[in-house]
């Protein structure tokens, strides 16, 4: 197919209370590498396997949650063609300088209706620990923690999520790989940019801008145990899993930051092709379709986000 | 990333000199489901997480060997944008009317200079037995055999590889995600019309049109330990494996159907995105390049084909 | 060592309130092979990897349950030494003949203290489907349903389980090789005659001779990702997991027979030595002892019996 | 089972060349926790899941091998019952002070008929770094490396294997599992002590006293599939694998240590009781025992020993 447009998720900046456990949480724990620290104190965190200098940003404050959610775009050309379509939709375009997080090119961004920060860019340098090139090993230091392979998707919590997804299809060309419908409407999306059964996904929620969980993709079942394992372990508070997903497939287990943002580590899910049906869940059988195995739905996972 | 133009592998018509042991051999061994055979004695088959109709064609015939590998892509209109550029690019564009196969529409093709038949279509029936749409199980029924989820690649062996990657790229928009280069050329090249690390792949080879192998993909490298617990019970003619390759990263085993075609299952490999660099791979470490264990290269896996 | 004694768990007979919901569920579902029915209604079941005519035995009745959980012992003569044995330690020995279970030799047997039938015997026929033997494939026939490996324990509520214990390790040659110490006591242990982490376990209930669940070995964590999976489809009432027990460390996921009868099917685990210690679990970590993801009790698992 | 007399595989002294290289290979690559080095030089090393103060001895000598295979009884008088035992066989017992290696007992010892040296001893004391016993998560560090859980059992090359497999079951009370018989005789046996498929093997050899392999038990086929990428990752020199034996159908690799001493990693592997008849394998597919993927022998399999 053409790859063009929005290729795929690239940045999560996330707000923590207290840096340094956040730093053992997502280095030590779930295994990310560390990139740097920028003279504002944010400090920049990749998985093993990303080519782009930098996907996790993590920043002090007060409060926990997410900041934004950027998606890399194939060229620079994207940026313009993209404001003016978010523009034509009726969303209000911001503009971030490059260089606001070091080795990113400029962003655009808008505030979507849901209450989050969506934004767009096209260039980041390639990070010093790339992954190999040139008669490439799979690794050139052994996967730690979790061993993520990369950051992978968001779900985001807020109102007025048919709008976002009808923002998500015909400003950003995402297509709807799976969602719920309850009687009185949409109660979550799983949207997709690319084949993967999701980039980014939202449920409705009263208030606006929350965060329910970042994720980062793992090799496979045997994974997801081992993140078990470390979970306990290190006395991580853990949401639930692992289980699966019936929605999208993925094996998973849920857990928090230190801040309280939630974390997922997932594997496998389905290959989505624009050919293929949106899958449907309703009432009847929305446990299923959260948490495969429980077939119930946990009221922190519902309700918790930050 | 909008998704347009050619979105995947869809068709591979195989030819086999025993119908009935090629069925026996690709259902219950391999895995398919059996969907039909047509009025011309041609078998459909289709892996369980397929939603099309068919994916594996079996053709009755003299010699071994691959008919047409074909790819379905966005929408009708694809088919006549991608004439004009394939016509474009200089080829000649043959034409196959809708119904040639049972429930696929009309297909258009060209004979690459490597020798293959590569088709284009539109069009196909969703399947009987597709994976459930509305409050959707993992599985209708049990996947069995290797359990393969999908018809996944097809790597050919031609002259011109050169010539064949262009083509792909300028004429199909596919990218090149990796590639042997040697000191007298390019020996092999994975092309992707997606995210995943090949969706077709060619090695230079004097004889035109040959076929090395087609590829299903399984869950994880469980499964190809399962698949090659099958391969040894069962009597299946092995090739080399189970194994990783340093190219894609795949694991994998690949072995003979009963008319000498080689078949292969995999999992894993990277996730590619067009931002990537292409890996390269050169003499040096070519072997560990195409088994990345073994770092050296089997004389079968590089002569014989059908 | 020397391999003498009790050497294993060999027959589970369950109480069943209806055996075509039961044959259904133990044949298809769980994956163990039918072996045949008795004159008197029994239905005699193995696994495919056992060499014995049959493990578990289904009884229809009026209430679900276990009748009795027997082992076999190295050599006929072992009968009469435990019989010895079973009488110096104060209990009665009942003897049941030859043949009452078809391909069975005489067992002896004694109601323990918590309630429940121990029995042992030293003779069963090979089953007509054993394991290979001659230049053996891993199988003759695939494995199916959840594929377990065997009949590997059960765990039994009752009263007086110090007793229970101490009757097995005097008695019996069993170890203790993990406990639950309460302040109160001793709430459950883990019993084994091998070098597994348990051959039978037992935790104080106040109701006697009651049945918490029979074990079923699987190959690894995979295996019980995949009887999850199985689960949901056929909608078997689940109880809990997949998870891992902190206890013995197996990977586990329970559910129910359509009688009510709790079954597991576990991989995993360490190997135990008699140099070992005893593992000991207190109040203050019980939670992670039983379930190590969830850390926590579930009521059912603690209440619910047959 | 009465758990009495051999109880496993405790003790495996190996000569290297260079100790630096060796230290590398067995602690950072093959996983091994380093334990401590002897006033003589002789390095001690375990594998995390043990209780014991080491199993590993690696000892620097101009020539590579195996100085002795070592068994742990289960009490001190164990040793004076097998000494006579062994000498009522007819073998000469030597005796070694305890202290010979830091925090082991008294050994006996005898050179059997094959020419390898075999002892047996009862104390050890527990390891500094043990697993934990109260409230025991999995493991306190998280394992490294390969993740070796023990180390599990040898691979012995020489002659007279007739007469070591009746000196172990007459004299230390072994049994054969599974062997190999060709026309001229028995070309290799899998002899066990516990209910593992081996505790030590023998493969007949004209030269005596060659060792042929050490191996480390692994979790599952996932972790023989991540030793193997780190055997390509860290140009360990592997001898085949991954694949999986027919004989005790255990998955596995073998690689080389920097002396040229085997190693082997695996999992997986049947339990056996006594009651299981002895797998059979001969010369019709004797290739398929020994690996039940590629189903021929490796010429540097059946010479290569140290």
């Amino acid at each position: 197919m053409a790859i063009t447009g929005v290729l795929r998720p690239g940045l999560c900046q996330i707000r923590v209370l207290d840096m340094a456990a956040a730093k053992t949480h997502y280095i030590d724990r779930v295994g990310l590498d560390f990139v740097g620290e920028g003279p504002d104190g944010r400090v920049y965190l990749k998985a093993y396997d990303e080519f782009d200098r930098h996907s996790i940003v993590l920043r002090q404050a007060d409060e926990s949650g997410c900041d934004l959610f950027a998606f890399r775009v194939a060229r620079p050309s994207d940026l313009d063609s993209f404001e003016q379509r978010i523009k034509d939709y009726g969303y209000t375009v911001y503009h971030v300088e490059a260089g606001e997080m070091p080795g990113v090119g400029r962003r655009i961004g808008t505030v979507i209706p849901s209450g989050h920060r969506i934004e767009l860019y096209a260039e980041i340098e390639m990070a010093d620990r790339h992954p190999p090139i040139t008669n490439p090993d799979l690794w050139t230091d052994e996967p730690h923690g979790m061993r993520p392979i990369r950051m992978d998707h968001a779900l985001l919590y807020g109102p007025n999520i048919e709008e976002v997804q009808d923002f998500f299809e015909k400003a950003l060309d995402f297509r709807c790989a799976e969602k719920v419908m309850l009687p009185d409407g949409l109660l979550a999306t799983w949207l997709t940019c690319s084949t993967k059964a999701h980039d980014i996904a939202f449920v409705k929620h009263p208030e606006p801008g929350k965060f329910h969980h970042v994720s980062f993709f793992l090799e496979d079942w045997n994974a997801v145990g081992w993140a078990s394992d470390i979970i306990t372990r290190y006395n991580i508070s853990r949401d639930i899993g692992p289980t699966r997903h019936g929605i999208t497939r993925g094996t998973t287990i849920y857990f928090f930051d230190p801040s309280g943002n939630r974390n997922e580590v997932f594997a496998g899910g389905y290959t989505y092709y624009p050919t293929d049906p949106t899958r449907m869940w309703d009432e009847t059988e929305l446990g299923k379709g959260i948490f495969y195995y429980e077939q119930q739905l946990n009221e922190r996972f519902l309700t918790v986000v930050t």
